[in-house]
């Protein structure tokens, strides 16, 4: 039987929304290992948009949600529709979007808040297989009571994983953390990957790793 | 000696802008076959925004570079500055973008014409290996004084490509067509594609037959 995979979005573009790259390469790897998934992701008003070019902030308005399914070629729907009955596990993409739209990481360090409905849903999985990648297992962090969990190298972000009872293992961009007992995977993707295709071996061995673990 | 490719992206989205999907999957195969490359997009305002939600135009206004370079994490350059003699390849990724911003196929059909300044960028190329895809070998038709291409299988728009003096040769979405003599390869990506798997094993093979052109 197919396994059903819920795969949270958070925007389009590394520095204010979802790491495209990642959410490409989540898809690809979820079909090629026989997958299916619906797309969600938070209908909110983005924190800021960025000029990924330039790097400065823009002063427009875009919606999370809006701008998530350009991504996915429209196939996606609100967070607050996600019926957790109706999936067999979670993908959590990573890209500033996870820090800045899902939770104020990038804003508030340590002191972080994850926002309260998104909060909800991730809670609800975790009794069922879970994939988080690039900065979002820093929100894991704070959904698991106590887990293994990797963002990469970063001593900085390493650091929260470890206040918040969780042991941080260090990982290059080419493999996973795999925490069985949580059924939690977490992979450092473009926390390390300087390129598509090093993102890609650590994405699909991650992929690989989730289906295991069902 | 890695050959440098030269990849024209047309804006962020596929209703208004690039196909994301084949633009992410084609930085995979350019790296997984040794290629280098630099990304370029015309630095314009976009023709319209499209909710790709809801699939509605939207009162905003953006630019064809600066979305671009949400895919590719801000590492790309005005079209402007592509001095085509420091490139031995190009690559046209697909999206309603080539058909709204680089051309005007999406609203003249047949008498479309493309940017001047980026038919002048497409036509210092045609003694060197391109690759078009999804919608973009219609452009391709305009270039060629004749050519083999595809666009899959949509009556239409081969009409187009037939209209311009160029064969229309059928193809599914795990293929691509290569005309040797004018060392152009084309490959229907999301002109037929129906998931990011499809895809992936038509561009694959596209980059690796544009590879062997060389």
């Amino acid at each position: 039987m197919m396994k059903n995979i819920a795969v949270i979005l958070s925007g389009c573009g590394v520095y204010d929304g979802t790491e495209i790259n990642e959410a490409v390469l989540t898809y690809l790897h979820l079909e090629n290992n026989g997958f299916i998934y619906k797309t969600f992701a938070p209908n909110k008003t983005q924190h800021h948009v960025i000029d990924h070019m330039k790097g400065v902030e823009l002063q427009e308005t875009r919606n999370v949600l809006t701008e998530s399914a350009r991504i996915v070629r429209g196939n996606i729907q609100d967070l607050a529709e996600l019926n957790h009955s109706d999936f067999d596990g979670i993908v959590v993409v990573g890209g500033f979007g996870v820090a800045k739209n899902i939770s104020d990481i990038a804003f508030k360090g340590g002191e972080f808040k994850i926002d309260s409905n998104i909060q909800e849903v991730l809670n609800s999985f975790t009794n069922r297989p879970a994939l988080y990648m690039c900065i979002a297992p820093v929100v894991a962090s704070k959904i698991y009571k106590t887990a293994k969990i990797t963002i990469g190298n970063c001593v900085d972000t390493a650091a929260i994983v470890t206040a918040n009872n969780c042991d941080h293992i260090e990982c290059d961009q080419y493999n996973c953390v795999v925490d069985v007992e949580n059924k939690l995977v977490t992979t450092p993707a473009f926390m390390r990957a300087e390129n598509v295709s090093q993102a890609n071996i650590g994405i699909e061995k991650a992929i690989k790793c989730f289906k295991d673990i069902f």
